[in-house]
């Protein structure tokens, strides 16, 4: 390997592994951390967040970049990691150092805010912390310098991803799902969604999540599964830790929970070893993560063959929850479709209309059209409009997810992006192995990790979402794959 | 404050947040990171380490503190933070970063093989690890280039200590123990060490633990216990946490190992929180840390007026364990004086003859005189010599320990120094409280608390070990405190 590459390498491992720091660091203040440690794990985190921008910007890493960009003999691998490289570098170039560790700071305060703030409806209480966030937020995307704040926002999340192509997509998607959505609403045929509030006990809950997420393939010993107020995943490769959150009387909050967690916790730790702490080496973008997250949580556990198969585990691991109930009543009743007022908790069809709304209101936010104060009247007035819902409580509406608090504004977009990347991957999928179904109801996931693992992980960001898409399915992102999944799916459950 | 303070104290204060995320990695590769983990988490510290050793290094902070050295107007907090912050300053300026990213890596991944290792007694594949860390803190210490190797390793320490002073102190102590042992076992009296060999359910002895912790003050909202290989205490202020471990036939092992890291803990609690960033805001030395553990579990958890109020909570606690026992009874078996193959249970007076075996053996080994395959013959014929035993394997033996995995080489004589000045405190805090032993009858932890906040904690590193003990007590550092305390005790267990 050349001097120059050499260098170039030592820097960008630095990065992740600082970037792996930094994660571990969250992860930590969500599930362990005492309550008091958040003014320090504030600076902690800006801290770190500031040696990852000093590596960034350090001269001697633009200057390699720029030698090896001139280079013409480079395989593949070097060609990627040089160009996402660049992305960031040039990305961290805009951004002053104290910007970064400000926002990082006040994200980390906000989100420890959050936590005490939501259960206790207090959005009162949180907002100062919340107008800090959007006003450094808003700074970021300024230095950034895109021609739209919010570009500058999804170019970390999404690249290749903006705004307008998101107000096509979103629209056009809207235009089929509303019709969906009523005819669902005129079936006459209604799953019944009651049997799923039965009580099942914590114990028998985690072990029947892990139960599944050992058989997707999920390696227990390069990972952790642990309780959060919201569920989500942290780390990469030999170190990737899934959180869920149990309700007693509610099984399909964990269990659906702990499956999508899975899902991006399989990407993680199916990426190529030898270059997961390169540039390219990691996940493609947010998109894509939410695409394997979502599929296996909707595609594969809300499928008939999955609960063909993993319906009488289910019963035989809660003795008496489940005993009367058929496979074809639970099918049913985990595909209910229903408007409802958590995105968590949402169906496969309704869910994108969740995301719509907190992308136009992020969008705005971000623009300066509306203000942080104006979020709980004008979620409350969207769900309305969009899902004939009222909030009753701010818990259940502005303030159920955690994103915001978090600085993590333009990333809603990306759930919407993984649905219709899911259900494109899906259809190439089952052109793969026509005998898909017949293999789910035989227990056998391992086959869709291993395809997701050949044709999504090991490729790591080598190209951006779009051109990967493009490499799996032969075709450029589409709503259509989705809309047939849902029609065909609704069908089933709804005989419509 | 001038802007070369501004300027200074951002920088510090970075040093002393990224060492906290330092040791919040080394907490979670103990207590949480999964098996597999290992190897990121090396890449992860050497990186924060290195980040470390980049600001220590940082052109602008040798100005800063060259500028503020010639202020004559600082008060004395600034001038106790230039003088600490210069001492880190030369110390990192003489070590190349990458040594100091090598044998960061190196100790991260010698102590996840030491954890497999050790069961195992698997000494043979724990050496290369060994060996690697070795030789890497040979060469830290020949670039720190003090006279002698482990002079370098015990400044880290404990500043104002050197080896040749450490052999002075430890020959008195022998002389003066070695009688007393005689004594001991000459004693016609002697403690039924048996009745504490009972079953108790882990889960009494964590919530005794955890009454006896909160009685001594420790904040659990500030705070953790869990449970590692190895008990330790990790971070600082707000967010301090302590490790036990459980045997559930041996009660004295959790607790007092619990109380022990509890006093490390109420130390780091106690830090001035206006200062706990700054150069000199933290702990004072290594020695003073160990004070204020073995103060709590030897001269306050191992007395009898703690027993006289805490034996009956403990019989409440483990029903059936102790029910038939007297307190004096009690006390006498927790003060058995008895040489035994393990440091972390071995009694007050013996404690110091394993640490003196530790120091010969690392002191031989940094200095090259013998090498790390030597150790487990040596160190049985050690333990033979001083204790009369002969370890059976190695993991009661040469593997007991974290401290060699970690690179903790030159670290052991903090216990005893800490042994030392902890019986001076004592005295000193006698005669501030002449009602201690009554307070401590009536369950007035807290007494003891406030005055190790006011006298020790709270002072931080403003001045160093030695002159501290002068403050504190008007003396330095003497053997004479800790003699006249075993002395007395194994006076009332023995009647010697």
């Amino acid at each position: 390997m050349s001097e120059a590459l050499q260098a170039f390498y030592a820097i960008a491992h630095q990065v992740q592994d600082l970037t792996l720091v930094q994660q571990l660091l969250e992860w930590d203040q969500e599930v362990v951390m005492p309550l008091k440690g958040a003014a320090q794990r504030a600076h902690q985190l800006a801290a770190v967040a500031t040696a990852i921008h000093e590596k960034l910007t350090d001269p001697r890493y633009g200057e390699c970049i720029a030698t090896l960009e001139s280079v013409n003999d480079l395989d593949e691998t070097a060609k990627s990691d040089i160009r996402e490289a660049k992305r960031a570098w040039s990305r961290a170039m805009k951004i002053p150092a104290p910007l970064v560790a400000a926002r990082t700071e006040a994200c980390s305060l906000a989100q420890s805010v959050w936590v005490q703030a939501r259960p206790r409806n207090d959005f009162a209480g949180f907002l100062p912390h919340l107008e800090q966030v959007v006003r450094l937020t808003r700074e970021v995307a300024d230095a950034v310098g895109t021609a739209n704040r919010y570009d500058a926002l999804l170019d970390d999340y999404d690249p290749g991803m903006d705004e307008a192509q998101l107000r096509i997509l979103f629209r056009d998607l809207k235009a089929q799902l509303l019709p969906l959505l009523d005819a669902v609403k005129g079936a006459s045929r209604k799953p019944d969604e009651s049997i799923l509030s039965c009580r099942v006990p914590r114990e028998a809950q985690e072990a029947f999540c892990r139960r599944v997420i050992e058989d997707m393939g999920f390696d227990m010993e390069a990972g952790r599964l642990d309780v959060s107020a919201h569920p989500f995943t942290n780390g990469s490769m030999r170190d990737v830790r899934l959180t869920t959150r149990y309700l007693e009387d509610y099984l399909p909050c964990a269990l659906f929970g702990a499956i999508h967690e899975a899902g991006h916790g399989l990407y993680e730790q199916g990426l190529d070893p030898d270059r997961f702490r390169n540039p390219a080496g990691g996940f493609c973008s947010m998109g894509i993560h939410e695409s394997q997250s979502r599929f296996w949580e909707n595609l594969i556990a809300r499928s008939r063959p999955f609960w063909d198969r993993y319906f009488s585990v289910l019963q035989r691991a809660c003795p008496g929850s489940f005993d009367d109930i058929s496979v074809e009543t639970f099918f049913a009743a985990v595909n209910t479709v229903k408007p409802s007022l958590i995105r968590l908790e949402a169906d496969e069809v309704t869910y994108n209309l969740h995301i719509m709304l907190r992308f136009e209101l992020e969008s705005d936010l971000i623009a300066g059209r509306i203000e942080a104060r104006h979020l709980p009247g004008l979620w409350n007035a969207r769900m309305k409009e969009y899902l004939g819902l009222e909030p009753p409580e701010d818990r259940v509406g502005v303030m159920q997810d955690i994103h915001w608090a978090g600085g993590l504004i333009g990333y809603f977009p990306s759930y919407a992006l993984g649905n219709l990347y899911g259900a494109q991957f899906l259809e190439r999928m089952r052109e793969d192995l026509p005998d898909l179904d017949d293999r789910l109801s035989k227990g056998d996931l391992r086959c869709v990790k291993a395809w997701l693992n050949q044709n999504i992980h090991l490729r790591g960001r080598r190209w951006q979402a779009p051109e990967l898409c493009q490499h799996v399915t032969g075709k450029s992102l589409s709503i259509d794959p989705l809309m047939r999944h849902l029609r065909s799916r609704c069908a089933a459950v709804y005989g419509i």
